[in-house]
């Protein structure tokens, strides 16, 4: 007979005993802390699989349920001595759920559970204390109607203000027993009113009632949303815990209290924690009255503190890491109520993890695998650090987005990249809004504090831009109508103007109307020890995305070994350390699109040529001993022209041509599906002059960065090719120009010639592309784009539904930012396999978003790719999480 | 030592003798000829080999190669008893191209080589006629400045006319062996003073510059863009053959002609073929004079042609295949010059075909490989019948396109769908003119003769629709500019306005300013007749994609056995048999589209329901007895909207909306990439409801026409799928409706839910996916899109130089034409193995544009595919092919 039950009290606990996933963090907990001999109440568990099979046999209790339950309550009740609904030494039960992730607030909670008119007798007898008693009642009726029947919380609240009124007392603690009495009718009467039947007097019926709504509580909408949110997958339910209820509410010598082994900001090695005397556990969370610091709880019960004290340490070491526990003291006498691994912030996850390696508590390994990829992430970024503006000012959410890029940021609102970069220039800070942006944008984007579009998803343009920056940055904003030409957007009622106040929380995806205030995180000196050990451990190289020597530098600081994407076509619309220069670049590339033959071509190009030298030798010294890929130019070409009529009539007079030339060759670019359209290396194939130019740029700054004793490692990438032979085409052309200007300069320097997989058609034929191809870099933005049909720019319309749990469900997350593992990762696979029975020494990367996400990272260890490359403040997520691949390795190879 | 040339002459032939890959046709022809007995001139032939080698080593012959010719040219000399260059007896020899696959007229020939200022002097004696002579001189020198050294042909030509005027004579034939002299003089001379060097008077000079004209002119551009238009590729050059020269000019008993074993144009057995006496081969070509029929031949010279007669049965019996000859009579004696399998309509293919096998000449299997697919499409399509206008009005070709559908078409040019309708209600023939073509064009594209676009590809939407009606189509008419706000398009100096006649060639994609007559094919009875036995070889079935009941009545006389795509979202556009309710069709999807609730859309949906039931009723009951597939909503929504705002206010008005709402939603469903965006099954996930319409439709159609005694086999088909859980939200989706209208009604329907293949993760998944799909069918025009990462609508702008031999050369072919087997078909491959490894029976098609393209047919019949669907007039193709795979396997077995 399978075990649904798990009783446990007086040092014994049934079965496994601290199974999480069988008994949830509560029960696990609960039955730990008993076995180990701590003062824990008695009680039972029934298991997360009983959740599991009521949701799978069309909500029924599995058959033998019921006398399991019956079972234990007995135990119960001999172990307590009382008995549930005796009307002289009742039982009273909380029941509570606990899943094996905690998910506070979530699910429902009975306290008091056993209490009716004739046990409340025997309560007001055991307890001398008849106001208690019937207040406990009252709580219990209340909390049983709202919970377990769905009445209406706000009406039960209204009659106890009512009551109170006619009472004429302010506080609950000042309502008399027959207050309690009276209400309780009420109660009850309501209770009847609205269900047409009794408030269920059994102390039985009401356990079933109670284990029915905790049950229920775990399929209900906030529930749901939250592991959704959370990501939290593949639990089997949540458990119901049935313990004996301690009082702390039954006078001074009483109280209830929260506590952490460490402190969980700072991560210092302290006592941490709140007592609040005479209470039960509700009032501390409703945080109506102030708790005290365990420290005057130390001196106030010294006994109780230095049980409490032993405590933390037992469990610490039991656990081997930080614990958040609950206790209660009822009468002087301490009860453990719960245990669990304790949160904490960034900073202080790494100091503990750091301290508890050097204390040996655990290994250095362990340390590296305490850390989470969003522990670093937040620990860099700026952060909102009150919710009321400047001068108590009320600043109000109007808009919620996609959190592309955390951190925080305060700006004035700006519509387009040029007014950025002009209001900036005066002095002004601005937040850019743009429904979307594009290349174009990029200098506006560049000068802004953070950056808000009304669509794309999180590997959009301005997404991938600003996180190659750490700027904060939210995306997808549907509910936003943003009107650059009006220069307004409207956010549901309000309407935001240029030059409004606006603050991105980039963390959470809200926006809100006017000004927060922002502080920045301090750095833990833990930080640097750990993401040591993290290298010491890791395989996997890391390298950045960068494509300035400003991007280059910064990744350099955040640990980039090299870079693993430079695009070269950001250098063709902004020069970051001449920005005056932008302009010129801007129309040099506009020429070379704008020219009818390959002589005004090769002209155009000519003048980019020192731009792109002087860009690629800023890069070659930031990475000094460290490899660079570059990748040469990549968009479609209508990227780079001016689409309104009025740029384009800007432009065509510069360049001395007719604006309808202009036109005409923007409307001839146009591309129903750019995408999938005249980019990557199919330009270089159509024009193999922009290809000379570039390769040219990387030679001659190579060679100049040489000659100044900088060690250069070029490795020059072909984008999107599909094929052997194209391969080989952009191979010879690339190999002819730079060889050409190596043997004239007579100097020798070693480079590399591979290509992009980003295309399924490219991973497939990957065996044969590396007979050419030096190295592969994977893509995988591109790739999960072919290889599942999707355009991350449009995405944004279906896409959440297919990762929404509560709708198809059909992905665990979002694929663009997490490798779709199953199938994007199968052809990786099979291109890393292919590509290396060619060519054994074939170097393999990833310069997708994904070489920045934990998951996908680790995957990339496992296949034996040589490196990720990840936009800079993502690298040392990178570098944590190669580490954390080896160690789980490792366990798996233990395990198996 | 490796042997480059081979001998043939009295009865004897070096090598292997015919093998057309190393002696190229010509050779081949000569060398069989000779050893099977036939009267031919001795030579020798210098294989292709030789000519892959000269490019293969820098344009270098091959060491042995001088020495081996000699040897040939030596025993040469000594087969017929003649020399070099000798002046008493020279020999004279024809220096001929000639490569494995026919390019007529497309490389060099030199005849009468052999012949300087002294040996001419022999031809006289051994001719008795100097004017003969002479002439024969002349036109040696001047065929050798021209070709071999590259002199003006109109330069000579024109000291030829002013000789005539001087000599004031009219025909070549009247000029007097002195003229001639005196020619070869002027026409020295100006060699000299053009090349600086005399012109060569020793024979072996002469014929090593022979030799390297004809090798050089298989690189020529002529002959490569043939190659390339032909897609002749695999081959190694061209041969060089060296062969003693025949006469046919040496009077009146002497002659040349050319003769068909069987009659070309209409395959009779009748000996076909034309005589001109008293002439040299290029007299024919040139035809200057009327040549006399075979049958004049018989009377006139009843020995020779007696012989000929005799050769025809001959080489018909060893080729075993229609012959095309080459023969001249010198003074009485026949001498065979050239045979090889003869071009010949596509009627009289298949009557030859036909013929052959009923005369056990060739078997059954053998005649189905004969048929070409190209000459099974051209059975069908009206063709232009005469280069000439109406009433003798000059026409002219006025752009050139890529040719889509084949056929022609003449009509008034309109610009828009509507124009077309309105147009052809008032009794005109239309061409429909649009940059490019969207489903809302539809009813215009049903009506209009023919349809030319400016952009986009053989799988374009103009293509695809125009394919599936078989009416003609050109598009990627890049040189047209289309101004359909003006009502005009320009072409080149030519400005066409509304109203104007052009007729379309759509077989060559040239567009004819005017009126040019069409003709109608007649239809072989051999057709039927080959087709029943290509039926009975066949494994693979044919569909169809049929999207109305016409297309598929058409289709059933195609031959289809059933539809492997129906496409839903014309439906929605037009009704073909009520046309007058199409605008009723496209205001009920729009209302859907711009509704805001649930309610709304079905309520739309619910009066698009007796439309497409009604044409489920109407296809069912054209398929009585085989499977119909039909395919739930693909295109994105915004293609159902008016993108002008007139249209949008005409829509919004009569909505009853505000035009801004719908400009809104227009705006809203705006994407970057529509092809990878909100579309496919995606739609029915985020709007169930649709589904469950069009599910509705299908199943109360299918219970209507099961009533009526009509055999359903319906098919429901899921779009763009690319997740097993997708699937099964979607197969529940269906089962769920249909089953409960089944149940309803009481009655029992197999019916199979199954799902495109159109995705790379789709197909890498299969395994999973074929855990709910009943069957696959692979929509290779997408799948091919996103596997390489081309979209068809775009690919126009670069795919041209991917394909091209001479630029970029990656593919051999355009992949959306012929399936990309080497990365498209490992998905493919991949896709079938692990789909039927879940479930052995799953049932698997194609249903892309490839189902009609004979290659792609074939490699579906290997990979074991249950059935191709083509479109209508493509089904007799994907019959044949089928059928050729099957021969072709089993070929490729023996050959094991």
């Amino acid at each position: 007979m399978k075990n649904w039950v798990y009783s446990f009290g007086k040092g014994k606990a049934e079965g496994g005993g601290d199974s999480k996933e069988i008994l949830g963090g509560k029960g696990a907990g609960l039955a730990a802390m008993t076995r180990i001999g701590l003062p824990v109440p008695a009680g039972f568990t029934i298991s997360t699989e009983t959740c599991d099979y009521f949701y799978k046999h069309g909500k029924k209790y599995p058959g033998e349920l019921r006398g399991q339950v019956l079972k234990a309550l007995t135990r119960l009740e001999k172990v307590t001595g009382k008995k549930l609904g005796d009307p002289k030494s009742p039982l009273l039960v909380s029941v509570r759920s606990g899943s094996a992730r905690s998910m506070p607030g979530m699910m429902e909670t009975i306290l008091n559970l056993g209490l009716n008119d004739r046990s409340v007798a025997g309560l007001v007898a055991a307890t001398g204390n008849e106001r208690f008693a019937y207040d406990a009642y009252r709580r219990f009726v209340q909390m049983y109607s709202t919970v377990v029947v769905g009445l209406s919380k706000e009406h039960l609240e209204e009659k106890l203000r009512a009551m109170k009124t006619r009472q004429k007392v302010k506080e609950d603690t000042d309502v008399s027993a027959a207050g309690w009495k009276d209400l309780i009718a009420e109660y009850k009467a309501y209770f009847q009113s609205k269900t047409g039947h009794a408030f269920p007097d059994d102390p039985k019926e009401q356990l079933w009632g109670a284990i029915g709504a905790v049950i229920g509580s775990w399929m209900a909408e906030k529930a749901v949303t939250y592991r959704r949110v959370e990501k939290i997958t593949g639990l089997l339910g949540t458990a119901v815990n049935v313990v004996q209820m301690v009082f702390g509410n039954t006078g001074d010598n009483s109280g209830t209290g929260v506590c952490f082994t460490r402190d969980p900001s700072t991560g210092e090695k302290i006592f941490y924690g709140d007592y609040l005397v005479n209470a039960q556990g509700e009032d501390v969370v409703a945080g109506i009255r102030t708790p005290m610091h365990l420290n005057e709880m130390a001196t106030r019960m010294p006994q109780v503190y230095k049980q409490l004290d032993k405590v933390r340490g037992t469990l610490e070491r039991h656990y081997r890491d930080m614990q958040d526990m609950e206790f209660t003291v009822e009468d002087g006498k301490l009860y453990m109520l719960q245990t669990r691994t304790g949160k904490r912030t960034p900073a202080a996850a790494f100091s503990m993890a750091v301290d508890m390696a050097n204390e040996k508590l655990i290994t250095r390994e362990e340390a590296v695998q305490r850390i989470q990829p969003a522990d670093i992430e937040r620990l860099f970024y700026p952060v909102i650090s009150a919710k009321t503006g400047k001068d108590g000012m009320a600043v109000k959410p109007i808009a919620q987005g996609i959190n592309a890029v955390p951190g925080a940021a305060v700006g004035k609102v700006v519509f387009t990249a040029q007014e950025a970069e002009e209001w900036v220039a005066r002095g002004e800070k601005v937040i850019l809004v743009r429904r979307e942006t594009s290349p174009e944008d990029v200098g506006g984007m560049a000068v802004a504090q953070g950056i808000l579009t009304a669509t794309g998803g999180k590997t959009s343009h301005a997404a991938v831009v600003a996180r190659g920056w750490g700027k904060c940055c939210i995306v997808g904003c549907e509910t936003l109508d943003v009107d650059s030409a009006a220069k307004i957007m409207r956010a549901g009622a309000e309407t935001v103007r240029e030059g409004d106040w606006i603050t991105l929380d980039g963390g959470e995806g809200v926006v809100y109307l006017g000004q927060l205030p922002l502080g920045n995180p301090t750095m833990p000196k833990a930080y640097a020890t750990l993401m040591k050990w993290a290298d010491e451990i890791r395989r996997l190289r890391v390298r950045t995305n960068a494509d300035t020597p400003q991007d280059a530098r910064k990744a350099r600081e955040m640990g980039a070994e090299g870079i693993g994407l430079c695009r070269t076509e950001h250098m063709f619309f902004t020069d970051f350390e001449q920005p005056e220069k932008s302009h010129e670049r801007q129309r040099a590339i506009q020429e070379m699109i704008l020219a009818d033959n390959r002589e005004d071509r090769e002209k155009a190009l000519g003048k980019l040529l020192p731009f792109q030298r002087r860009d690629f030798i800023g890069i070659f010294k930031a990475m000094d001993g460290f490899p660079v890929t570059i990748r040469l130019l990549d968009p479609p070409l209508h990227e780079f022209l001016p689409h309104e009529a009025g740029k384009q009539e800007e432009l065509a007079r510069e360049l001395g041509i007719s604006a309808e030339k202009v036109a005409r060759r923007v409307e001839q670019l146009h591309e129903a599906n750019p995408m999938l359209g005249h980019r990557g290396c199919r330009l270089a194939i159509t024009y193999p002059e922009i290809l000379e130019m570039q390769v040219r740029a990387i030679i001659e700054a190579a060679i100049e960065c040489q000659n100044e004793k900088v060690k250069v490692l070029p490795e020059i990438m072909h984008p999107l090719t599909l094929d052997e032979k194209e391969m080989r085409i952009l191979e010879e052309g690339t190999r002819r120009v730079a060889d050409e200007i190596l043997q004239k300069a007579g100097v020798k320097l070693p480079y590399l010639v591979g290509t992009m997989i980003e295309l399924p058609r490219a991973a497939l034929l990957a065996g044969k592309i590396a007979r050419v191809a030096e190295f592969f870099s994977f893509g995988t933005n591109d790739l999960t784009q072919t290889t599942m049909g999707l355009s991350r720019d449009d995405a944004g319309r279906f896409l959440p539904d297919y990762v929404d749990e509560k709708k198809a469900g059909v992905f665990r997350e979002d694929p663009f930012q997490s490798l779709d593992i199953e199938g994007v990762g199968m052809l990786m696979e099979w291109a890393v396999k292919q590509g290396r029975a060619t060519r054994a020494k074939l170097k393999v990367g990833i310069c997708g978003e994904h070489g920045g996400d934990a998951e996908s990272v680790k995957f990339c260890h496992k296949l034996g790719l040589d490196y990720v490359s990840a936009s800079p403040f993502r690298v040392p997520i990178a570098r944590l999480a190669a580490a954390q691949a080896v160690i789980e390795g490792k366990q798996g190879k233990k395990k198996r």
